[in-house]
């Protein structure tokens, strides 16, 4: 235990004052330490697309000023006195949520995003004591031990800072619905998610598909590890691979051609997905009969699963392709994501905060 | 083999000679039975709301003149050459299907409904020699053994006719999404399908709840085996039964609140369809992503599981309620079909005709 804790901790960071307002940095107050909290020093944070959704206010749910950012890598430098799992000095990653109840059915078995109270967020979120959530567009970050994963070490902490949301959003579909050897699987997109899905899903066995809109990622996505590659745009590509998937991933948070997808599913084939588009989806339910379809949707994942993935991830040499860049380039950077002018995600180096 | 073999069968039917024409009286040829053919003499045929669909071309798919009829009881008067399964005098049933590829992997695996050659229909289809289907509403019918199923002695034959479409379509998704001891299983509709799913559902030893529009038919669902009964028309029941259900059974035809169901799912809790409407239903992904929850759809069941479904009704006393009809009843029994005016199914005496 060292004395940071007999006192709350100052730290800079990237706040939106209101929706849409461009960021200014701010000063921010993390809690003392309590005796299962770790102290982070961030060295880098991705930049998911939720995070633009919440700082623009679209879903109605934005609290302001926020601190975005749940794609959080850095280094502990101090241990409140019961904690166990972390030390000074270790590399470390928090996602999405830094706590739950710990009690319910779904906490018990190690899937805390469904948390019968609700998680709570990494950002834009109250605590269970009231308190508003910062996430990690800042400089330091105070966080239950048990919402902490250690990174491992064959992964660099800028490459690893995606992982904490669009590896585990992508990761977790594809081994609950069985990505594997003898499974077809298709990714709709290649994004920040989708170009990581291909990889897990390639490393998992599957024979991996890639659907984007045009033909110009093709390259890449070989290179990722993608069996087949082709262009939703031309409606042949439908007709081509009808019947042919297990799984559809879909990254995509536009409303798709529902009806479209799931005609390219194989009997007892699933179209997950992982993104959310504002507006509802519509299908026809002959679609979902012939066949014993489904539509589904998967929500990052546990803990646990959250370790397994970056374990995963450096077992066999997973990494996001990412642009680095300064605090003061975020506004430009939303800007290049919504018109996706990224590949395939940014990182906002800390140390430039 | 007995010579009737050797030429075409004559047999009385009811068709319907176009779109929502009225019933007639017609005669129609069945085909000479082949060395696996089975002659049944049909003694009763339920009456399934897709046949009211066919008989009125919304599907756009109707072949006039039609003989609908998929839920057919009888008893077998001639056997082909190479019969092996039945004999005469045998009390058998036909479904949805009278023949399939054989050879694709679905056949294979004994779930012929998704045969990828598609398969022939008891009714309005083309055989693989391109000659129409006509179904049970006529005297005699000549099928492939295969796709015959036996009636086991404790069922009746007008009670075990509704059973062999209403019944494996909802016997086979509970058996599929696993409903069972310990599961909490939501039966949407108490209709011809409803009424057979609560049975089944509760001899499965799931916990079962019905989910009608009015209270009015609480008394009877209670009869049926529910656990417990809620209005749909009544918004408290939504709030009241959020996050219960591993498994919602969707028997109605209509289009639904589908997000408004999907609340009342647990996590990995399945939304499965077996009902379609003509128009598409519509969903917001955020209702999947919160619980990982599917939507998916059930069509029928095969062969095998349909003998499975029977011999289970056998044994647990599982019998459709029915309203036995004459064959001058059909349009007027259509008709009160449509005002939902039936409990709850009704069964053609064939030998009215």
């Amino acid at each position: 235990m060292c004395n940071i804790q007999k006192k709350a901790i100052m730290t800079r960071a990237l706040s939106v004052p209101s929706a849409n307002a461009p960021f200014e940095r701010t000063t921010i107050e993390r809690r003392e330490l309590r005796p299962d909290d770790v102290l982070i020093d961030i060295r880098f944070c991705g930049i998911c697309h939720s995070d633009i959704h919440n700082a623009h206010n679209d879903w109605g749910t934005g609290i302001f000023p926020m601190v975005p950012g749940h794609e959080i890598a850095g280094v502990v430098t101090a241990v409140g006195a019961e904690v166990t799992k972390f030390s000074v000095g270790d590399r470390v990653g928090v996602g999405c949520f830094v706590d739950s109840c710990g009690e319910c059915e779904y906490c018990l078995r190690g899937e805390e995003q469904f948390c019968t109270k609700g998680v709570v967020l990494s950002y834009n979120s109250l605590d269970y004591d009231g308190n508003l959530t910062y996430g990690g567009y800042s400089q330091k970050i105070v966080v239950k031990e048990k919402f902490v994963v250690r990174i491992p070490d064959s992964l660099a902490l800028d490459v690893a800072s995606p992982l904490l949301c669009a590896g585990i959003t992508t990761y977790s579909p594809l081994k609950h619905w069985n990505a594997g050897p003898g499974k077809k699987v298709a990714i709709v997109g290649m994004g920040g998610l989708g170009h990581l899905a291909i990889q897990f899903a390639h490393a998992m066995g599957a024979e991996v598909t890639v659907l984007s809109r045009s033909m110009n990622k093709k390259d890449e996505a070989l290179g990722f590890g993608a069996d087949h590659y082709f262009a939703t745009s031309d409606p042949d590509t439908f007709t081509a691979l009808a019947g042919r998937f297990d799984l559809i991933l879909n990254t995509v948070s536009a409303n798709l051609d529902v009806d479209a997808y799931l005609s390219m599913l194989r009997v007892d084939g699933t179209l997950v997905n992982v993104g959310a588009p504002n507006k509802s989806d519509q299908y026809n339910v002959f679609s979902l009969l012939m066949g014993r379809r489904s539509i589904a949707g998967s929500l990052v994942g546990g803990i646990r699963e959250t370790q397994e993935m970056l374990d995963f991830a450096a077992e066999h040499g997973i990494t996001p392709q990412i642009e680095v860049i300064r605090a003061d380039q975020v506004d430009e950077a939303y800007e290049r994501v919504l018109r996706s002018d990224v590949r395939y995600r940014f990182v906002i180096d800390i140390s430039t905060l």
